[in-house]
């Protein structure tokens, strides 16, 4: 048998025990996984070392070489975010809705895990912690599949948690890593329909297409990200220089950064010279439209790949559009249903966005970049699903479960 | 451009506007859809009959043939389902949920329709309509790639539907049939991400398969129910022979009847032959396990594939099983997760079962029979999902929707 199939078995057999796991064994497993973690930094700093080595090696970029390395402070806030989910209600058990039929049937939605959880990751190990204390605390086994370039790292953190988990109570099987780091080991995983329930990949836009491609489990999509701001005639100006500025800079290589910025026509004159200094002093270059270059001469012109690109990058396109209307046309075009705003003071402009735009999340005048678990509110996420089945934007714990009917009769048949 | 493609493209037009439509615009499209069918329904009688012929020419069954027929009986029904789901309140628009954060933000969960929901199915006509209705009031554009043998019928109710909503104000391309039957265009259909939200194949196992196996778009998977009926030693004998008759018989050719009988081996010598003989008055054949041939002997052996098989036939699976985890473990082998049940008096069991059984529904002491949108009380359904993403069970209206993250700010931005 294959490490795939064998370790999918496993999950699936752990998932059933999983399940009816209560909560203060799973959050007695979350503080020990955390504490491991901890008093185990030094083996964890060493496991990571020949990964960073060889990304060193083999030329790659500094972001990369710096996701991928791992040291205390890295390690710390792992184990903190584990005492985060730890402190988050448990969502399994909750009754979502319970009604009685006129033939006295009590029909309820009980809340109860998805089951086994494939995460196919890339090179980031704190995900690897992550994505195993969300599926703990929301009672799946999960079967992790990172990239190979953090393969040691994850074999290190994978041993540490499931020791530990193991420990406390938590069923073999419950936190798996696939050490199988060939892409025939990711195509066995995305298609084991009925050992795995749902896949969610999280990295960048062509590990998400090949795995929506190939996979035939279902797949939550997450992340890709090309936001857009529009600064309608009818706004503070400050505010909405606030905004893109905000949107553009204050991380640029997330998803909810932004990457367009639209502006009505009526104020492009007056708007675009205090937007472009403000954000070309931190750093960012303007690709324009046509109207744009009239504004800002020096602005590099923008091609039409500009318009679909997720830049991930201290670089914004700027276009100059006629009013709400083209600007929400624009974001039907090319936005990929992550995160829109709009910056207005007219309440029917307003509600005409929040209407039309077909979004996860539509913001009038705040930052894109408030599409986030932690700011929502969820506590922590697993992810930011730009897909509209399941789960829409970012997913806490309640998007790691399902409901299933529970039917309480006495003696009813169907007549 | 290929005919699937021009199609998607003008649902994707459609569903901008339809998602905007009141609920007084749609019910008064559906209440003319009605209408149109009823006052058409000598034309659909007429265009129903190169179906029907082709059919009885190429000898398919009987069951068949009465599934594709139409009667004046068949379109009243129609109907009378798209003025039921008029009827139902609209889920559109809905505030699931909304709160204040700590900066101010106000973040609110609104419902809005998936946007262009692709259904597959087979040569049951009667589901254009039931599809076509539902999806409209829900807000969504559909496109409807029905079978090959039933194509006539289902372009004839296309165009008496699409044309009624066109005139109450829907927008052109809201309803739409794919004409080409091959295969290819099913497929083509099953490949569009960005045009097509989610597909839902209704139909037989072979159906659902391969639209799961072959679809890059979601997908809600339907239908296939292996569901069990657990006879447990202390129960209402009474009770459970009525059971297991009503689930087994009252309609042996849907997802949710019985296909299997357990029962507790400490009753199995009293409660079988009382049974058997209720069954067979049904005119159930009765497949038994070895043990179950020793109280009934002339039932037919059962084989290892009867406990793996949906008949959706007056045919019955039985076997004696050690206690409720000898139950538990058969349904977790071999069920498909839509509907299981117990019979039982003890609390300590009815309460395991309906904890440990995984399926979207479980039943204590009542017929797998009521797994159904109407007997549920959601008024309507487009289909029984029997996976766990997105919807578990019935699907009503609500299932048809999704939501998206709606913010009021003032200038908020992320320190």
């Amino acid at each position: 048998m294959s490490e795939v199939l064998e370790k999918a078995k496993k999950a699936k057999a752990a998932a059933a025990q999983l399940a009816k796991l209560s909560s203060s064994v799973k959050d007695r497993a979350l503080e020990m996984m955390a504490q491991a973690l901890e008093d185990q930094t030094d083996f964890l700093i060493q496991a990571n070392k020949p990964d960073v080595e060889a990304a060193v090696r083999n030329g790659k970029p500094k972001a990369f070489i710096d996701r991928l390395t791992l040291n205390e402070k890295r390690i710390k806030d792992m184990a903190d975010g584990l005492r985060v989910v730890k402190s988050l209600p448990d969502p399994v058990g909750e009754v979502v809705a319970m009604w009685k039929r006129p033939n006295g049937l009590i029909i309820g939605q009980r809340r109860v895990p998805l089951g086994v959880v494939g995460i196919i990751y890339e090179s980031r190990p704190n995900v690897t912690a992550d994505a195993a204390g969300l599926c703990l605390k929301a009672g799946n086994a999960v079967i992790l599949r990172g990239g190979s370039e953090a393969i040691q790292s994850n074999k290190a953190i994978v041993k540490v948690l499931a020791q530990a988990a193991y420990e406390a109570g938590i069923p073999e099987g419950a936190i798996q890593l696939i050490e199988d780091t060939d892409r025939a080991s990711a195509r066995q995983l995305m298609r084991l329909n009925g050992l795995v329930d749902v896949l969610i990949p999280r990295g960048g836009a062509g590990l998400i297409k090949a795995v929506v491609e190939e996979a035939t489990v279902p797949v939550i999509e997450t992340g890709v990200g090309n936001c857009h701001v529009y600064v309608d005639g009818e706004c503070d100006q400050d505010m909405a220089v606030n905004i893109i500025v905000n949107a553009k800079t204050q991380r640029p290589g997330v998803c909810n950064a932004a990457e367009t910025l639209l502006v009505d026509k009526r104020i492009a004159a007056e708007f675009l010279p205090k937007a472009v200094r403000a954000l070309r002093e931190k750093g960012v270059e303007i690709r324009g439209c046509e109207k744009t270059l009239e504004i800002i001469p020096d602005a590099v012109p923008a091609t039409p790949e500009d318009w679909d690109t997720e830049y991930l990058d201290y670089i914004l396109a700027v276009k100059v559009v006629d009013g709400v209307d083209e600007a929400i046309r624009h974001i039907e075009m090319h936005g990929t249903g992550h995160s829109e705003a709009i910056v207005t003071s007219n309440y029917f402009t307003a509600q005409k966005f929040l209407e039309e735009v077909d979004a996860a999340a539509v913001y009038v005048n705040a930052s894109t970049r408030f599409t986030d678990g932690f700011e929502f509110g969820f506590g922590a996420e697993i992810g930011i699903s730009t897909q509209k089945l399941h789960a829409r934007g970012p997913m806490g714990l309640k998007e790691l479960t399902t409901i299933k009917y529970v039917i309480y009769g006495n003696g009813q048949i169907r007549e």
